[in-house]
């Protein structure tokens, strides 16, 4: 049942850790976000102890954003820890078709991580199934295949719930398909705004364990009406920026539902 | 003497710099902290230099908050130069309690480095000095002794000014209990604040040498003004998180000791 | 010619991608303000892959705020890469003049990589011509030289164009000297405002290609006219700091020019 509301109750109710190794560019953008949320981030990335801080943890959030090799190393690792205690890990492809070395790398986490959603542009995930993508940097140009059919395929061929956001998201198991058309404009020029919504994502995963299509087009829907209320008022990017964190803090279960815009095709 | 408001015009007239090992998470808040009140941030964290950069600092802070092996080495590094020129030293153990690497990377800290203030939670501090203590990520949860006692405990057993923040913060050298009861709830739902009130900690240290109980109070009590006056017009936690540097860089040393409500037990 | 106005309005046309090897301080600043003025930021810094991202690039920023020996190697080696593609190189050299392993690397870097445009204040530009400088951390104390002359020695010593920057900004290519005069004094307030004008300067170089001059000077006129515009309303340097993104993004080419305070001395 597509209920973000009630998930978002759950979420603070049970105040979920989300281990985050993540990039430098958003890692304060991404656990405050987890924070206005309503859930605890913490972000842990040496060999030493990611191990542990992951089997402390209710989601696990891995993010190629600016990946180097022992960032890579902890991410296997903890990977590894996850899975072994069935906590659900999101990735977030950050350039994946832009070099080689983020392509490479994320194809290596999918294969030997246990990976519960996949998280990118449209361009970032068609890079990964063998579509045509064009990426620019960390922003995807153009692909070609539509969005739905890309979040099929990313789903079947490499074994997750692809997330694929964009003007309107697609989220898919395979089978199913759910679009989310919550959002505004302003998301994309602020930068991270991405890796914040993989970041709602792992929290959405800790607070409804087992329906991960589910939870992942929840977390986007959320997401995207706290957009909306920060746009309300907002002069510009930056103000926007500020005004996304009192949004997700002022997100409200009792009308989330019915904001909320979730269908499935 | 306890005067945040003249330690304030002291630190705005000297402008000491303070240098900073800190985390990716709130590097860029805890230097716009800095700046906001009027001294001048300086992070830097390579082998190669950290020690040059200590000597030409009024006060070194150390915060393992996202800490790594070569990170870890230029702590040790920073903090033997600073023993040499008998520069302040405050110590942020964050998430000490949640990983074994974190609680023995901040004894290690303290066993080799002359700390001067130990600023932490009650979780953090309370697994240094070894009593009971759930510490989630970076979070406190509970601990089984009174934060007075935890701050007098502390300042013994590690030879430090301990600095336990919480609604209401206590700072003790182990004889003397301050008690600082400044701040505002918002403060927990923006990551990084404890960060940052490790930061105001080395800018009072630095303008007030030789009194470093004082000092530690003084900073806590700026700090909590000014997130006073950041939650008066915020509509959550991102405009407060703004308004939080405008209130820093707005501070009255004229009406500080008015406001600042530092009590002894 | 000098025209910020028609500069900007091919950046936003071409969104040309800029690649930043910057300091942890400031990524997010960087990249926010190259994204809110309309260009496409990227970071990437793993010596897997800085060569093929650089080559994906209109302009590579180099800036060393927080320097370590992996990451010096990342410089040079898409310094190298830019130079094989003649992509324009901007060099921040933040906080050369404090220590020793940065005045060195700054020097290496200007020696080996073609560095098109050097950004920086007057006490970093000062200690890399030779010239008497105090710097105090990353902040610039004084010089024992004359802003405009300090400007047409670092051109002609280091075969730069030099961009020293300061209430009043000196630009010159050795022959020549333009000076910019829009700005406001809370820029001093907010950290990274330094590392924000060297990533404007790519993204200028980007759009005005063969004239680094008369980019570089454009590109701080329509820095500070944003700069002036976000002041207007600010409550002090965290308000200002969110509302500089949204001028930057709010800019108006057609109106850019007439606000730009650029002269030729």
């Amino acid at each position: 049942m597509i209920s973000p509301g009630f998930t978002l109750h759950v979420l603070r109710e049970r105040k979920p850790l989300i281990h985050q190794i993540t990039n430098y560019v958003v890692m304060n953008e991404t656990a405050n976000a987890t924070l206005a949320l309503g859930a605890l981030p913490v972000m842990a990335h040496a060999v030493e102890e990611v191990e542990e801080m992951t089997r402390l943890a209710s989601a696990l959030v891995l993010n190629i954003g600016t990946l180097s090799e022992r960032w890579v190393e902890a991410m296997f690792l903890a990977g590894a820890a996850a899975g072994e205690r069935s906590i659900p890990v999101v990735l977030d492809p950050v350039g994946a078709g832009a070099t080689a070395y983020r392509t490479d790398t994320a194809r290596r986490i999918l294969d030997v991580v246990g990976v519960t959603v996949l998280r990118g542009n449209p361009g970032e995930i068609a890079t990964l199934v063998g579509a045509r993508a064009e990426v620019r940097g960390v922003e995807s140009i153009s692909t070609g295949i539509a969005p739905a059919e890309l979040a099929v395929q990313a789903a079947r061929l490499l074994g997750v719930i692809a997330s694929v956001t964009g003007p309107v998201d697609h989220v898919s198991d395979g089978e199913r398909v759910l679009t989310v058309s919550n959002g505004h404009e302003l998301l994309a020029a602020v930068t991270g705004t991405g890796c914040m919504s993989s970041a709602m994502t792992g929290c959405f995963l800790a607070a409804k364990p087992g329906e991960p299509l589910e939870a992942a087009a929840e977390a986007l829907a959320a997401f995207g009406v706290a957009a909306e209320d920060a746009a309300a008022g907002a002069d510009g990017p930056g103000t926007f920026h500020a005004r996304l964190y009192d949004a997700l803090y002022a997100l409200d279960p009792a009308t989330l539902d019915g904001r909320a815009r979730v269908e499935e095709l």
